[in-house]
């Protein structure tokens, strides 16, 4: 590490890309490492930022979707990025991530010059105690490494012996936490797309057992713009997911990003495989 | 038209593709058009075509996503589609639709072995009335003309002088309606990844007025497997729709799509751009 990444928030250093125009290289991140390979949410950020950096990007990110197509070794990887067509105000990417010369993960991703309109949030925000109130999952012992990469606060929807505050429901796959970067990190788009995968399996949840399980593919839509981002800042933001449908070796989620005062930031679903 | 293709289905017509091994080329179908270019479900569906009939095809289709680029102008088309990363039971693709040289649409889609698993489906099944004492939305003027394409029944959430079974309500996105191929025609993949963009905009319904609006980015989780298509055979749907957050010029929406027993076929979002 050099003085440059040694300053960096942990997110920035995993999601750094070097290169240019689109062509990148970048390197996994121990402090986000998964069971196998990588943390999904920060291969989403990761994605996203060869976006963000492109210098050809017209506006902020409406819409991101990513597929896992294969684990990814610790180790470098290749990112290219490219806009795929760009009109007035609207631009579209496609996105790979490649190890050894093989294609690891797809994405596509749209950018765009918002614009004020008349505006409603149609989906209600959950009410849930405060933050501070309930217990971290900081320095549990048995947990993936890149959960200690967020200060993450159950209120439900947790397995035991996570510690939550509200009684596990019988046969719910509903989660709802709070959850901010760790260290605390001004919010902007790719660690928001990183916080959309934070959830734990719907499986686990739903059975109250671990069992393996993996995200096949990730969609993000972005509700925040610039101006709802400054708003945010570092504090903490209430997460809210439930699984749809369990059938056949996959299932789905669905899953909303919250500001404290009821903001909707992003919403974002998921299918993942998973096993009994 | 041959005889070949006065056989078939008018979505078959529409989906058609000429070609080989990933390089296809298509038509755009009079009878699908919507009020700019063709409607969006049967784009999605002839991208979800290109893997269907690409012979290096494993399993059936888990997801699907597709990026409206730019607007398609009645005529031909050209259709990529390449396996990006196969492994023993999983298949990433990417796709893409190009017109005169440049990309219109760029899609991914997964395709996959299902295995026999636990299954649970977590979401309610709306209750409605049978579809029979609906009136249907066909031969009434002044809607697009992929409408004919459908036989709908809107129980609730249409927008006036449409016939629809309950009071609208005030300041709502939802819509719940029945839906099937008009004429019949058995359910498959491609027929299904169209039905999940037979909703007309949200922001129509939660204002209940009409202004430009159209799909950015569409993604279908398909939950049926080969069994329940055939139980499903020709059938109605129950299609359900809910707004989620309008606000700086785009939307989103949360859709699922029924089998009139209560089977989950389909869960499905999308990225609506809008104007006041």
């Amino acid at each position: 590490m050099n003085q440059d990444t040694a300053a960096l928030h942990p997110l920035d250093q995993a999601i750094r890309l070097s290169g240019d125009a689109g062509q990148y290289t970048g390197q996994t991140s121990a402090g986000y490492a998964n069971m196998v390979g990588p943390f999904g949410g920060v291969i989403a950020a990761t994605l996203l930022q060869a976006v963000m950096q492109h210098p050809e990007r017209l506006g902020d990110p409406v819409a991101l979707t990513v597929n896992f197509a294969a684990p990814i070794a610790d180790g470098g990887f290749e990112v290219a990025a490219r806009p795929a067509r760009t009109s007035r105000s609207t631009q579209h990417w496609t996105m790979e991530l490649s190890q050894g010369g093989q294609v690891a993960a797809t994405a596509t991703a749209i950018t765009a010059l918002r614009r004020e309109t008349w505006e409603a949030t149609d989906l209600p925000f959950p009410p849930a105690p405060a933050m501070d109130g309930l217990r971290s999952l900081k320095g549990l012992p048995g947990l993936p490494k890149w959960v200690s990469r967020y200060d993450l606060r159950l209120v439900r929807g947790g397995i035991p012996p996570l510690p939550q505050h509200e009684k596990p429901q019988a046969e719910s796959s509903e989660t709802l936490l709070w959850v901010r970067d760790e260290p605390p990190r001004p919010l902007d788009f790719v660690a928001l797309a990183s916080i959309c995968d934070v959830f734990f399996p719907r499986s686990f949840i739903r059975r109250q057992r671990m069992a393996m399980a993996g995200t096949v593919s990730m969609t993000v839509y972005f509700h925040a713009d610039a101006a709802a981002l400054v708003a945010q800042g570092e504090r903490e933001l209430l997460a809210h997911a439930r699984g749809q449908r369990f059938h056949g070796g996959f299932f789905d989620q669905a899953a909303e990003i919250w500001s404290p005062e009821g903001v909707l930031l992003a919403t974002s679903n998921q299918v993942v495989y998973f096993k009994e």
